[in-house]
Parts: C-alpha cells; structure tokens; sequence
C-alpha cells in the first residue's frame, strides 16, 4: 500500500457523504446503516424505482451531479462491477464494492487514474430475498466482511473502508483480493457447485425414492436453491480459483470410483477420513477454538407454541443453545429437534428438560 | 410374495417374544420401543457388557437356548448382516434387519431355509452417538422406516415387520430391496460421500480462508463428520448402485468444468437451473407437497434465555416455525437466527415479532 498519492481532503474518519451505486439488498442496507449513523447517503441505480424505493426506507436521497461523496459503495452484479467501479473513481472519493470476486474487477480497473483509490470489500451476508425491499441496516451484525486492498491502495483509503465495514457491525478481515478468491472459491463457490450436483441428481429420482429423503440430503442440498443467474456470474467470475478446486475434486472423484470399484477399503476410509478432519477445519463460533460441542434430540409436536416452551424450558436450564436444527418428518405430527450444546452442558440440559416431560433422546 | 410355506405358529400380530441381535443404538432403542409396548424382549451381543448395559436400561434380558422369539430384528455393522440374518432363520421366528442396505443381505441368505421368513427393513434415523447408552425408545417417532420384502417373503412376515415399524412410532414405506438401495445411494449414500469431497479440501486450506466460512460451507459438510469406519462398510456394500450414481457425477462435473473453462453461460445455467429443480423435488414435511415457505431472519443476543424469549414471541403470533438456523458469526455475541415458516404466516410473525422489539431482517 502507498500513500504517496494525496486522496482529495479525505480525514481518516467516515463522515459522508457515502454514495451507494446499487440500490439492491446489499447496497440499501448499507445505505440504511449509514443513515443510522447519521451520514448523509447518496443513491444511484440504473432503476429509478429502486432509487425511490430505498429513499422511501429511509435509505438517503438520490444523487445530484453536484455532490461529492467521500465514499462511494459499489453493489452492482459482478459482471458490471469493473466499469462501475472506474466510473466512480472519476469522482475522487474512495471507492470500495461488495462484490463476490475481487481480482476480476481490479483488473478492470488497473489502468484507471486514481485506482489507489479503491479498495475491495465482500461482506459475508446475504438473503434468499433480493431487492431494496428486502434491505435491513442489521444484515452485516457480527458478519465477516472481507476487505482486500492492492498494492497500491492508500492506506486511509483502507481505513476508511474499514470504518465502513465496523459502522455496519461487521468484522473486518483482510485479504489481498487474490486470496480472497480462492477462499471464497473454496469456502462457498466450490460447495454451491458440489451441493448443485447433488441436488441434480434428485431431479431425475423417482418420486418414491425421495420418500427416503432425511436431514442430510436437504442440508447438503439446501444452497443449491441460489438464484442461478448470479451464481453463473459468480463462478464465471471466479473461473481460475474455481477451476484449480474442481480439478482437485474430479482427481479425488476419480480415486473414490476406483476404491469403491474395486473395494479398496483403506483407501475408500482415507477420504472418508479427510472428509471429518476437513468439518473439523472450519473455525468455531465468533472465530474462536472448537469446542466440544453436543447433540440433544428431542421430540416436539408440531403446532405452535411447542417450540416456545421447549425453548423456554431449555432457557430455564442455564444452557446456551448453540444451534438448533428441526428434522422434517414425513408421517406425522411430532418434529425430532435438534439442539447443539456445549458438551459440559449437555447432561444439565437433558436432565431439567426430562424433568419438564419432555421426551428426549441421548 | 407367497403364503406357500406356513409360519411357525406366527400370528399376524406382533405379540413377543422380540429377540434384537446387536445390543447397540438402533438395536436397544428398538428394545425399549418393544418393552414400552409390553413386549418380552430377548437380547444377544457379541459383547456381554452391551447385553448388561441394555438390560440394566430396561431394554429386555439376555437370551437363553430356551427362548423361541416370534421375531428376531438384526441390528449389526453392515458387514456381518448376512451371517447373522441366516443364523437367526435358523431359529423359525420371523426375522428383520435394520442395515443400510437391502440387497447384499438378501443375496447372502438366498438359498437358505426360511428364507420366505426374513424380511428387511431400514429405519431413517439415527444418531451422532452410537451404543446402548444412546439408545432411546422414541428414536423412531415419525421417521419413514423402510421394509423391503423379497420375492418369496411371506405375507404374513412382511405384516409383522410392518407391525414393529409402527409399535416404534415409524411409518412402513414398502420398497423392494434393489429400489431401496438405488433410493438410498441417491438420498444419502452420494449427498455423503460429495459431502466429503468438499470437505476434504477444506482440510487442505490456509487457515486464514476458513474465516470466511458462512452457514452454507457448514451446511453442505455437516454429515461428512459421521463414522468412516461405518461409511466404509456402506458404501461398499451398496457399490453397484454407488458407482452409478457416482459415473453420473463424474459425467456432470466434467460438463460442469468444460462450461466454467470455456465460459459457456448457457451450460452453466443449466446446470444451476437442474440443482433449483433438484432442491425443490424433496418432498415436503409430513410427506405432503411442497407448501411456499419463507425465512425469516431475527438478530438475537447470544445469551442463555434470548431464543426462548424469541421462540416465546414467535409462539405468540400463532405462526408454526418449521425449521431453524442459527447463523455462527466470528465477531460478536450476536446471532441471526433464520425462522422457516409458510410464506402466509411470515409477515404476520414478522410483524408480531418486530412488535416486541426484535430485530427482524425481511
């Protein structure tokens, strides 16, 4: 990072205007974040009515030419975010995005004047709703946002896309953008292709076979529901970091065909090893060490209110429920649910529940 | 099927004795689900202390040369079913096992005497934990049972495996075996091993892209956690169906690179579009058809008695909850927790919940 190209009277603070170009999910509920804090926040979307939807939120006013934001936050599809992006920086603020991919639109970019200006970002947020409508100035709390300067970003404009990230509730985490794609290749990209596969061979199942169906199969497929016209952006987008992963898997396909065919136990329980240390990869809750944690099922009968006195029954308890996974049943009224504990708590927990006549199952 | 070879004595009800060879999770909860209907249950393990521990449970009393059981149930690794199941023939009682897979058992005893005794089945359930000690006699409660009768199972047999299924709550899905292990390869035998594949390179990553690990990468490697040694022995076992499913995939993903390498859009969205249509062909709870569903999100503080107070409130507006995630963030003691209800009672619930001062996230 440089600071030998002054930024046009930008303090290190965040203090507005913020432009957001973009006035979808994303781009409104940052625009909403801002306006909590005060800012003044400028909007520009190729649909007016977008425009005028998120002012009607509360999200700020549409931009004028006069004004000079201090920030500008693209969130704009993938495939347009390089020429957005070297558009707004023809208007010296610092410019940063939300986009899933972060080398493709520096490259855009390389040549453009001011492109120490700009700064990647990709919160890690998001929702099966898409659209102004659905913005919220909450969607980043305690979210990961991934910030990706280049070598020759300054660094006040890294801080103050930093400040953005924080004013939005969110946890900064730097990355260079090469690095950023092949995580993200890695750690979202690559299990929506996997889970897509998946999910396209129940497609062509007979009916009564899905009958079958249990917890696994919806939770291994429930992503593969994405909208598909981003994600072909977003893997297009992504194309080297994705590709390096899908030839790792199709070399690793190609030995499980081969010790499944042949019965080659050890080398079929080699991968099925790799599998559990890989789900023991991914970090704990707020980043921190994996704890042993606990499943506790228990039955619960499917109306309203049950849910509630479970839960509050388990609240009476003292034990802090990690996670909670609801089993879909296909015969009856009565739902298995799922509570994930820490491990030291888990006895305490099964214990006042089955006090509280609760059926359990250890 | 036929009725040509008369059952010893066997009545169509299921009256007792039960013998349940395997002394472990499925086969003492089984135990248990038996005797809470007042049935006399025999038991039989390699390892006395699972007998002890069963018994000392409540799940039945060691068997005796003495004892002549109406229905003997198998519950063993994979691997010994086919001893095991002709052994039990030998005894004259009706026999069932509760395996993975329904072929290779049944291949194993084919030209054994009393074979038209013996009938399959396959409970969909399950736990993380595994012995007697984590048995439960409502660990069936609404879940789909396979029972998968062969050509020459008499009628009269298959009833009575039918009447276990439904004394231990589950609800019979009939299928032949070769159907049942093409369901199962396809339901949970390839959603696992994908699952494992993505795992595994998880495994293989930089620790510091694992920080952008979102609820999606967690959701799709979840069940590669389970047993290796056991995912071993069921993946072989129902390797025909297995490899057909697999060749399927490695056809898919070989298409699936070609379109990302050659940045061939329309391909590419087809095979999104394919797994949209994969995810929406599981059949809805309670076996019904898909009904609109939608998520709700809530912002809540990740402290004993938060969700009870949200479950409490959402419990309040009389909108049903069908399913539940909790989002794990690295950052802070806030969790979103995304509440799946029917798209007509979400923004009832939305509003209800918005009311008593949550922050919801539409």
């Amino acid at each position: 990072m440089s600071d030998a190209v002054p930024l046009r009277d930008a303090p290190d603070a965040l203090v507005g205007p913020v432009e957001v170009v973009g006035a979808g999910l994303l781009g409104t509920s940052i625009a909403l974040a801002c306006r909590r804090a005060g800012l003044e926040v400028l909007l520009t979307d190729v649909a007016p009515e977008n425009v005028r939807t998120a002012s009607g939120l509360g999200a700020g006013r549409a931009r004028t030419a006069a004004d000079a934001p201090q920030l500008v936050v693209v969130a704009v599809p993938p495939d347009h975010l390089g020429a957005e992006v070297a558009r707004a920086l023809a208007g010296g603020g610092v410019v940063t995005d939300v986009g899933s991919i972060k080398t493709g639109p520096l490259e855009a970019v390389a040549g453009v004047p001011g492109v120490e200006r700009y700064v990647g970002g990709h919160p890690m947020a998001g929702s099966e709703r898409s659209g102004p409508l659905a913005a919220n100035a909450a969607l980043f709390d305690g979210r990961p946002w991934a910030v990706t300067p280049h070598p020759s970003s300054a660094r006040r404009a890294v801080a103050l896309v930093e400040g953005l990230v924080r004013l939005c509730g969110a946890v900064p985490v730097r990355l260079s953008p090469e690095e950023h794609d092949r995580a993200v290749a890695r750690t979202s990209h690559l299990p929506h292709l996997l889970a897509v596969l998946v999910a396209g061979r129940l497609a062509d199942a007979p009916p009564e076979h899905l009958a079958l169906s249990g917890q696994g199969v919806r939770d291994v497929t429930r992503i593969a529901a994405g909208d598909p016209a981003l994600w072909q952006q977003i893997v297009t987008g992504n194309a080297p970091a994705v590709l390096g992963l899908l030839a790792e898997v199709r070399g690793q396909l190609d030995l499980l065909i081969s010790a499944v065919e042949n019965g080659e136990r050890a080398e079929l329980g080699a991968l099925l090893d790799r599998g559990v240390a890989g789900t023991r990869a991914i970090p704990g809750k707020h980043g921190g060490p994996v704890r042993p944690m606990r499943s506790v099922f228990v039955s619960v009968p499917d109306h309203p209110g049950e849910l509630a006195r479970l839960f509050a029954d388990a609240g009476a308890s003292g034990t802090n429920i990690e996670d909670v996974h609801i089993d879909h049943d296909p015969g009856r009224p009565v739902g298995l649910v799922e509570l994930l504990v820490e491990e030291a708590g888990a006895e305490q927990l099964l214990a006042s529940l089955e006090s509280r006549g609760w059926v359990t199952h250890r």
